[in-house]
């Protein structure tokens, strides 16, 4: 590791943001994190938080770990739960796995709140092991504002920081980008969709057990809504409710009402979740809103750039967002060692290389919403998996799934991934009409033409 | 004009803003404006600001103004110098006139500043009219926060200040419109043109003269840049240069090299504007940025509504931006008076009425550079103009230009006036090809087969 000149200030010590730091510290670079908020490691009582929802880690994100520091990698995965498959269940109780891969590739369960004391603990570590601060951690240090010369100022609690330049990882509603846009000619977008989501809780069993299969994502699709449940270490599962904000706040208002549609509709969730767990949690869990951010450029000059939700936020239905941040950290680190011609080409580098994929997997996020909630028990969907499985199997990486591409394989880009789907489905299509062309083409000389006639008029009728 | 218990705060006290304030006041509401700057009639220094391109106020603006009273409507625009049509200016320094509409209708030069001094002395005149402050106008009192409750509480210079409701008018960096965020899940989108503008101007003549023709909006078309000169009242033209972003700050970011620019590009109008004004106005005069905002909704509950540039800016191409902030005023006040049911249904409309029409002026002002800069000097263009004019005279309002229903004819929605040019050129399409087919049809019988295999081998090589 050769020591730099440059200092750096990372904005926001979440997951993103402790991989940043990290990342920027392996390089030489020394790194001060300021967190707006207070340590979590200080703060038992808020285990699990209610707004967040659970995370699964997949390639992408174990890549780019790895990238950073290949043991820590390991250390900070250490309690992952692999879900090799979405588990669907139905209004009578049956359960049906769906594999995500082919070959037992799997997405892994974790918690949020976990994986970013590990990440912070891991911040501490690179200090003792190098034996000098090269992140420095401060908590309760909101950017209060942001001044641009020579040099990058910082004003946090009235004090004044200096920086080369910084990095932004305060999430979707970034401080950082808001003071960004009074120095760049900076396009935004930020898009709420009608969805409104509730956090619930499945317990561990009497014996300590699970009570659903931890290795799988279990969903009630429901079409309009649905339920979704992820296993945790300690055997429970963290599950989410997802809905139209119109029947949320009409129709589940209140715990009582819950219950009934709970009664209704997840009759089987019910019985594991609990009456009471269900009635408290409508009655007092916050709502959350689900919104979309993308933004253009993502940096300002050699003096900022944005990463992870700051840059893009995304809705959480293709467990990307944190795997598609963390990647946005290997793609800067491996631009800034790469660039002969500075930082500026770097960061120049940086948004015109992302762009394309950031809203590939925007789109894609916003898919499949209607994926988990109600295509995954069209008979369509799962005939299509069928068809990519045996292609696949025969044509290996010409033929890759969308899902494989997106969640196991961090070496094909989102933009590309959505490029070889939509050549997939041109290419079905194409076959489509010519099978149903051999199938006319062999009734034809079958069935006599006044059937035909009959068979064509009444498809059009 | 019966008196109200709802009292309102307009945010902003430009255009939009004094003619909502004024419509309220006329429909009994008491209404407060806070605006950030100081007084524009105390500042005599400041006669015509650097930043401010010169406005075209066309039917609808005149429309709202009416709507709101007839009388002021004329007061406010004794000044307007009409504009009949575009005078296109070549490199030899060739003059052509292009006529707006098919019988003589303009759209109006205005000086903005002029406008809204105007329109806040019409605020004071309304006051005397009707014995009682009916709008109070609050100077230097910028926005600090808003507060929702029963009632709305705004926070200014210290002070907080209660209404029933706010409009927000206070233009596209709109305070009011980041603040509304915290309430309501507003989709918002900025986007930034890569268009650069510098003011100019050019003088009246040594007689006190206008020394191009007044009643034209003089454009000097170059494809990927412009000079526009719109005439004032003391003789003078305000002139605006476009172009992108990289050529201004490579080959015009001094005055010296502007100078070298303008005798190559635009050599006539060089000598009117002189070289002085033209070295002195690229070495000082700011680089003004355009940005298009949209969001949605535009309202919050029964308290807060934006218009305006507020509620979506856009470049100004169309002439349309005041235009439609005015119509914005007249259709919340109409949905006012019309609405059994509340304020809040009435905002609810607003929303729900406004939002195609608003992202299809944004459309059509984008398109409208390319027209501007380029396509008026294409025969096809001109081609299609004379098409327009003559199918208009045979067919009346069946068959209108785009133009003049966006700019002579308010009573018809601005996406209306899309989804009529849509239809008018699939008709055109089809015309066109029954034409092509008819020419081929006629031709086949004329010329021998081995002619046509030619012809047709030719047009494919």
């Amino acid at each position: 590791m050769a020591a730099r000149n440059e200092t750096v200030a990372v904005i926001g010590g979440g997951l993103v943001g402790c991989l940043a730091a990290l990342g920027l510290a392996r390089k030489g670079y020394p790194v001060t994190v300021f967190e707006m908020r207070g340590d979590p490691r200080n703060d038992v009582a808020k285990q699990g938080s209610l707004r967040s929802i659970n995370l699964a880690v997949s390639d992408r994100g174990i890549r780019a770990l790895k990238y950073v520091d290949e043991a820590m990698a390991y250390r900070v995965l250490e309690d992952i739960i692999p879900m090799t498959g979405r588990m669907i269940h139905d209004l009578a109780g049956n359960q049906e796995s769906q594999q995500y891969g082919l070959y037992g590739e799997a997405i892994n369960s974790i918690d949020r709140r976990q994986l970013n004391i590990r990440l912070l603990e891991e911040c501490e570590n690179i200090n003792k092991e190098l034996g000098k601060t090269m992140v420095d951690l401060r908590f309760h240090s909101k950017l209060d504002d942001l001044k641009m010369g020579e040099k990058v100022t910082i004003i946090s609690n009235g004090e004044s920081f200096q920086f080369d330049f910084i990095v932004g990882c305060d999430g979707a509603y970034s401080a950082t980008r808001s003071k960004l846009q009074k120095h760049v000619r900076m396009n935004y977008k930020q898009e709420y969709i009608d969805t409104c989501y509730v956090e619930l809780s499945i317990p561990a069993g009497p014996n300590g057990e699970f009570l659903i299969d931890a290795n799988h994502l279990h969903i009630w699709p429901r079409h309009e809504f649905m339920l979704i449940a992820l296993a945790n270490h300690d055997r429970s599962f963290t599950s989410t409710f997802f809905g139209p904000w119109g029947l949320v706040e009409k129709n589940l208002d209140t715990g009582a009402k819950a219950l009934e549609f709970f009664k209704s509709q997840f009759p089987d969730a019910l019985k594991i979740i609990g009456h009471e767990r269900i009635v408290s949690a409508f009655d007092n869990h916050p709502r959350g809103a689900l919104m979309q951010v993308n933004c253009d450029p993502y940096h300002f000059s050699d003096k900022a750039i944005l990463l992870g939700d700051a840059a893009h936020s995304m809705v959480p239905f293709y467990g990307q967002g944190m795997n598609c941040g963390f990647e946005d950290v290997r793609i800067l680190l491996t631009l800034l060692d790469e660039s002969s011609s500075g930082r500026s080409a770097a960061f120049e580098k940086y948004t015109e290389l992302r762009k394309d994929d950031l809203k590939a997997i925007l789109k894609l996020a916003l898919d499949n919403y209607k994926e988990m909630s109600h295509k995954v028990v069209s008979p369509w969907f799962l005939l299509r998996k069928k068809v990519d499985a045996l292609l696949c199997r025969t044509l290996g990486d010409r033929w890759l799934p969308l899902y494989t591409m997106v969640s196991f394989r961090g070496d094909i880009g989102y933009a590309e991934a959505i490029r070889r789907e939509e050549l997939h489905e041109r290419i079905l299509k194409k076959l489509e009409f010519g099978a149903l062309a051999a199938v006319i083409f062999g009734l034809s000389r079958l069935v006599p033409l006044t059937v035909w006639d009959r068979v064509i008029k009444r498809l059009l009728n």
